[in-house]
């Protein structure tokens, strides 16, 4: 009995040997959906290249995860093993203890290494230098075209898809896409087919500008330099792509006063820590609409009716303006206007705005009528909705694009901005125009 | 002095053709800022391949700005020249009667590019074939390494980084990065060094499904397949990058209903048409809300200080529910978080919620005291704050976890349920706290 559920056991692991080795792509589909703790215990008997291979098909928050849970000797392994910009993500976002633990104890097979990925992490997060592989194809530009295939075919399934070329500084001096080595004449020097490089990198540039170099170049990768002018590495076109995913995803999160760093699996001590500034500054922002409405007092206990109807005032002014704001937004952020389109965008927004102002005030103004019975209340509502739909989608355009011309984040700040201006005017327009027309309202 | 004014202008546009063609990427950058007009005259006198050239650089919005204004003879030349997904992107966002005309003209010169054409416009404009280039290298899987070598220096340029192989009845069977053909013995089978096709598109799948084939296998393109099986085109990275990117930058337009179609500069009534719905929708809840405080309506006609605080209460559960779901939706949308983390997220949010809770009650409290001078207003606000920002957290995390569960869009719906929820919560928690407490106020 026991020898057969041993034997049972082994099949099953060379079963799932053969499985991970063969089928990456799924098994990392599979893991996904595991406990952590069971899908470290898959990979730990896998050979070290078979579990690289479906690392890189892990989503980020599932890598983390799972590595917390491998046992020591696959962790150091596996980050030996990784691509650099894969095994310096993960070694990046380790608490920094286990990281000095693990870089230490792989110091002693891979001392070398350990001093590249040191100095990788070194840099900056949001760095270039983050985000490259170190792993690029460099000839000399002496070499022939006959040369370089000779030493491609000595060193088979190291071929990227673009070589560079250095001059004898060890200078990078032009690029040659695959695509032309293949189709130049053997007897060629490889100077004479290569193009000049595009466009390069610096180890310390910034992650937009990563992503601006990319979609202005569109290559499929963009050499870093360091400030020797020397080849450190490139960025392929699938970093850049996940890079520009989080940060688009992330701008939801700044636009509610989160900041990017929080994930949904953060802790609520970090998640507090982050949120609890901006709910702050928001509170003052609460309480300068609560003046508005204070500054009604009197009208207010005279007619308490229009206290039932505030949320509907700012409701429907708050939502018009982030409607306007979220278009205005994707606008600046795919580049389909810039800021000096703003006359344009205000001209559409304000006459968007009395558009669905008029409509709203007509559904508003009889729902109102029929609960209240009064044609002064349905009268200031609808008046109020027209004005304040006006205001705020004006706002929700122009917020942004000012913001942006300051030179500001308009997806840091736009969102408090605006709510401040949405909460104040559909206040003021609402008990503004009631007070005009108090003598038509139901009093008590 | 005409002369000389005459020659001026002819050696600024030779000066200008000269630039473009060096410089296509500066260009596009200069046009950008230019007016539409001013843009396509200096376009007009290019040779169309340098016109074809800065085009792929230019942003979809200016692209659509410029094409408009663009000579008919230019405008056809340019459909006619360009790579075929981007004529067929710009044939799609034109109009209707301005398509059929632009095309009945080129149909003159080039019958078999129209019908080709008007078959890919038929595709719906979310589907793989509207994103696909139709220009791919396929081969016969029967040559040798040597004859792919040959036909590519024959044919200098139009390389690309895959090629794809084919069997005697035209079926994929295979593909052959050029980093494989490179490292390659010259007299080996294609077919013995290709690999399998590691994934394929239909034309008519969904752009969702692209990007999760895009991700899920990171491959720089994806071969596109007729319903026949038959190679018709290749999805590139870069068009990928572009479609997620407008994706998620839509999505925060679709959290506050606005549909993914509408831009910064489409028409007001297009912009009213499609935000109307929503506002509509969004003016029930709010009444629904108003009905909460409608319950309350006998103790707010005593206490007119618990109306003037009304906007707080809503607004500070309405910024903390926004907070948990711009953080549980990117978790989501990059897969930091599948549904069965519901437990974890909503735990993590509720602590939070709790200790931000806390965190306000104390700020607001002081500031009530200040204000009002009643501890009891002051207790009533501190315990709704406390109690409405973990309904608030809560929900943030729930409800975009259950609408993707239910198989809804999270980006679509889940705002609009959360701000009812954080309305509700806000003012219930407030009007309620204070009944319980109503004879710690201060009346009148």
């Amino acid at each position: 009995m026991m020898s057969t559920t041993l034997n049972m056991e082994t099949t099953a692991q060379e079963l799932s040997k053969a499985f991970m080795a063969s089928y990456p792509l799924k098994s990392a589909r599979h893991l996904e959906r595991m406990e952590a703790a069971e899908a470290a215990g898959l990979l730990e008997i896998q050979p070290i290249h078979v579990v690289a291979g479906v690392w890189k098909y892990l989503p980020p928050g599932t890598t983390d995860a799972i590595f917390s849970q491998l046992d020591e000797q696959t962790a150091s392994n596996l980050i030996a093993f990784l691509d650099s910009h894969l095994a310096i993500a993960l070694l990046g976002r380790l608490e920094d203890d286990k990281r000095v633990h693990l870089l230490s104890r792989l110091k002693e097979s891979q001392p070398s290494l350990v001093s590249e990925y040191q100095d990788l992490l070194r840099f900056p997060p949001d760095s270039a230098a983050r985000m490259m592989t170190t792993k690029v194809q460099a000839f000399s530009a002496d070499l022939t075209v006959a040369d370089a295939l000779a030493i491609l075919r000595r060193n088979p399934g190291t071929a990227q898809d673009v070589l560079y070329l250095l001059d004898n500084h060890q200078q990078l001096v032009g690029e040659v896409p695959l695509a032309d080595l293949v189709s130049a004449q053997p007897a060629s020097g490889l100077a004479t087919i290569s193009q000049p490089v595009r466009t390069t990198l610096e180890a310390l540039d910034d992650k937009e500008l990563v992503t601006e170099k990319f979609e202005g170049y569109r290559t499929r990768a963009i050499p870093v330099l360091d400030t020797q002018g020397q080849l450190v590495g490139s960025i392929g076109y699938f970093e850049v792509y996940q890079s520009t995913k989080e940060d688009l995803a992330s701008d939801m999160q700044t636009m509610v006063g989160v900041s990017k760093e929080e994930k949904a699996l953060s802790s609520s001590w970090f998640a507090v820590t982050r949120r609890l500034p901006w709910l702050q500054i928001n509170l003052l922002t609460a309480f300068a609409a609560a003046a508005v409405v204070g500054a009604f007092e009197g009208l207010i206990a005279e007619v308490t009716a229009l206290a039932i109807l505030l949320p509907v005032a700012a409701g429907q002014s708050g939502n018009a303006g982030a409607q306007a704001l979220a278009v205005t937004m994707r606008g600046l952020t795919l580049r389909e206007i810039t800021t000096r389109h703003w006359n344009r965008v205000l001209l559409k927004e304000i006459l968007a705005g009395a558009l669905n102002g008029v409509a709203i005030a007509l559904t508003c103004a009889v729902g109102v009528y029929l609960w209240s019975e009064s044609v002064g209340l349905a009268l200031v509502i609808a008046l109020a909705m027209v004005l304040s739909l006006i205001i705020a989608c004006g706002a929700g355009a122009l917020v942004p694009i000012m913001l942006k011309r300051l030179g500001l984040d308009p997806a840091q700040s736009s969102s408090i901005v605006l709510t401040t201006i949405t909460d104040i005017a559909g206040f003021m327009s609402f008990l503004g125009i009631a007070m005009l027309l108090s003598d038509m309202l139901p009093k008590g």
